[in-house]
């Protein structure tokens, strides 16, 4: 996986090749965030996109969401845009696994133990033809695949769907809804997957399904925080070390340091819309411009576009910014984020409330999470004037139950016997020395629907409560009988008489 | 709680002590195995019995399972010794709860947080009306309250309940017993619990029920570990601490080392039944004596009771054994145990293969965990022969699959990023330091059973789809009135014609 996915992992890899293992890194050719290290081996292969092919795509998805749409036709293009990232990673799996050079080198090589981000199946296939262990790293899967493969309950009462943007606490209406959506899920996966499956049955040459190949799966590490998800059943070999892209700190470079330090009491605010948006359209980034404007801090904007005409004094326009640096100086008063979960946690170990424009994917959920705690304010990107801007920065930075609630979340979130780094350092690790971690799988992936369910077992019991009360029944019928029938048959003769 | 129960806490206790808290230990004046220490504070109180009593009471448990008994005697025994063992720790928490001095003192204190076993639910009533944050610390409770309180799904399908002895594999018919047992499973928590209930009542003098009391618990430290434990959901309150007794280890004193040392290169074999049995019949002593006597091991055996007179020389009578530290002596070669979880763990820990002798409680599921990962042999200490004990020892010491077995368990189970210790101490001070740890409780607290199973939503969804039938069944029967009634119409014509 590229882009953020990419990015919590690298930590990891870096982590293991200091640890003194062997790390390979396998990475498109036109990546775009998967650049070579000196700590690992980057082993590339070709595909059939450029990297401007790649970007421009990228931008179109951002910029869609700038268009105002309303149901169905977000629908539509939520659904229309997550196919297309789909079709891009089946074309780049096609890539990998279609290189039998690279294949073989691979398999020369004998791993010990292979991790990869399940979003796209590509490495769950290799790791079932190289026959490795294997360590899935993620924030999480379409219609929950992550929970349903491996095998942890998820009750609908409370453990809110993506997408929904609901939490824990839902009215009768908002459970039937998540009941709705979890009905569509295997569809939706359907559609999403399946296209894997023809894939890996092709490459392993034997029908296999997606779940099967997910089963494999020896530990789950999650980029999971119960400050930030609901709580809600895990199963022993999920693993969780949300924040874990919070130990990429660094002292900020001399330009950026006088920037801040410049700000004064008021302090300063950090606006980034992440990796995938940079541009935006010239009448929102005027209106945005216009709200820095009015407000007394100073406005560090990861902005790549034309610059807006009215832009105030205060306001820097960046092209990058190191945003984890950024936010863990003390003067930081506000962090406006498009709540994507890195910046999130990146706002959560800094405890910096945060103001969210979310566009798409999990972003709306992330947003609800922090506003349902108190610690942030959503704003719709679409809709939002100057005004509503410079009221919820106003609101974030100078009502004092943002910062507690914050200051709260980060305090419990930074609380941890052991950093999630090191956490998940471990757990590959273990995977490599013991061959997988099969103790931690639960039975449930030995039984069938049924059976998991005790649903056989239910209707035994049935049926031997529905016989019992049929035999009864017609015992009593046939005494009733024979004891009526003795006292009416003096009846039916004196009848005859 | 007293006893073995006290055993895995009293470090936890200690290590707090050692990182600078003040750590009072309440403790019944005629306590079985709660001595003072120099690191924490030990404020007693009076209770009926004498510690002869309490002794007593024991060892007529222990020698009640040495009688032979069969189905329902055994299971009537099994029943009175619980319900007496509850009637002895509600009576001590009634002495603890009616020590206005003490109360007062306690409430007094302002602690931070109130770590307690909640098989007895003592120290959770305590907590509710001292209002402290409280740690759960435990083994497992009657039923699986542990499980039912937290809210922790536990399918039945693959997740045994107590005293079963079943795996997480199990056939059609033990699925069957499974569902059986857990019918009866709030029943038997009635008549366990209830007394506390009303004990619960009378102190905090208002309603309350077991249920509310338990689900104040902030963390759930449960001495499990997934070598020993089948794999099954959990929830994140819940942290896991198996092996955290493996802690205390101290060197050999110079007579045992002595012993183990002379034992050649046959090793030697440790024998324990554990806190509670110390004695046993003598024509048992003597067909265990006689099997010791035929093996090439010495073997050191923690026994109190007369001297059985075919005692081999290799055979070593002991009053109190070091146990772990014997263990982990190179040349143990096998663990004779009646598969208390502390022995269990032990036996882990140092990688010793195990003959077990299950006696009661949790044991006989103890040991079938153990036999069913290969690393152990189970016997039944009523019926066995010395032959029996003999072939179980030449198994376990010799064959090399039990000490592979072992030993792999033991490379999983050590293999950890932290020490169950520090593990538990750190959420014990997390409970200190943030006044409990909501942020862990799964929401489905909040609901009741209907809406937790979303029966209110699929009853819902029945109604909608049973009306949607009729009506249209209704407008089917009235459309189709309607046609043939057109067409009947003449024929009835007709017929009056």
């Amino acid at each position: 996986m590229d882009g953020s996915h990419w990015l919590s992992m690298r930590p990891v890899a870096e982590k293991l090749a200091q640890n003194g293992h062997k790390v390979v890194v396998l990475t498109a050719e036109s990546s775009l965030s998967m650049n070579g290290s000196d700590l690992y081996t980057a082993l590339t292969y070709s595909i059939s996109y450029s990297k401007e092919d790649l970007v421009s795509r990228l931008e179109m998805f951002g910029s869609d969401h700038f268009t105002p749409s309303y149901f169905p036709g977000v629908t539509i293009t939520m659904y229309n845009n997550m196919q297309e990232v789909f079709r891009i990673y089946g074309d780049v799996c096609k890539s990998l696994l279609s290189n039998a050079e690279l294949i073989q080198n691979l398999k020369d090589e004998k791993f010990d133990a292979l991790m990869t981000d399940p979003f796209s199946l590509c490495g769950t296939i290799l790791a079932e033809y190289l026959d490795m262990p294997t360590v899935m790293f993620l924030r999480g899967m379409p219609c929950s695949f992550d929970y349903i493969s491996g095998q942890c309950p998820t009750p609908l009462s409370y453990v809110p769907k993506l997408f929904t943007t609901f939490t824990d606490h839902m009215t009768f209406i908002q459970r039937l809804q998540n009941v709705f959506v979890s009905l569509f899920d295997s569809v939706l996966f359907d559609i999403l997957y399946s296209p894997y499956a023809k894939l890996a049955t092709e490459f392993l040459k034997r029908d296999v399904s997606v779940m099967d190949l997910y089963r494999r799966a020896s530990i789950w590490l999650l980029t999971y925080d119960f400050v930030f998800e609901f709580p809600k059943p895990i199963i022993p070999n999920m693993v969780f070390i949300g924040g874990i892209n919070c130990a990429n700190r660094q002292l900020l470079n001399q330009v950026k340091m006088k920037l801040v330090n410049s700000s004064g009491e008021h302090g300063f605010v950090v606006f980034s819309l992440g990796s995938m948006v940079s541009e935006i359209p010239m009448d929102k980034a005027m209106d945005i411009a216009e709200a820095f404007r009015s407000i007394p801090q100073t406005v560090i904007w990861r902005y790549t576009g034309k610059v807006p005409s009215n832009l105030g004094s205060n306001t820097h326009l960046v092209k990058w910014l190191p945003q984890n640096d950024l936010l863990a100086h003390p003067k930081a008063r506000a962090f406006i984020t498009h709540a994507g979960s890195h910046g999130i946690y990146e706002g959560i170990c800094n405890a910096v409330p945060m103001v969210m424009l979310p566009l798409f994917g999990d972003q709306m959920d992330n947003a609800k999470r922090i506003e349902s705690r108190g610690a942030g304010v959503t704003l719709n990107v679409l809709d939002m004037t100057p005004e509503d801007l410079i009221n919820a920065l106003d609101s974030v930075i100078n009502k004092p139950s943002y910062k507690e609630n914050i200051q709260r979340l980060s305090a419990l979130h930074l609380d941890r016997p052991i950093h999630p780094l090191d956490l998940a350092v471990h757990w590959v690790e273990f995977v490599m020395r013991h061959k997988g971690a099969p103790h931690l799988r639960p039975a449930a992936h030995d039984l069938n629907w049924i059976q998991y369910h005790s649903l056989d077992v239910f209707a035994f019991l049935l049926a031997v409560l529905v016989t019992t009360f049929f035999i009864s029944f017609k015992c009593c019928t046939y005494t009733c009988r024979r004891c009526c029938g003795r006292k009416s048959r003096p009846k039916s003769k004196s009848k005859k008489e």
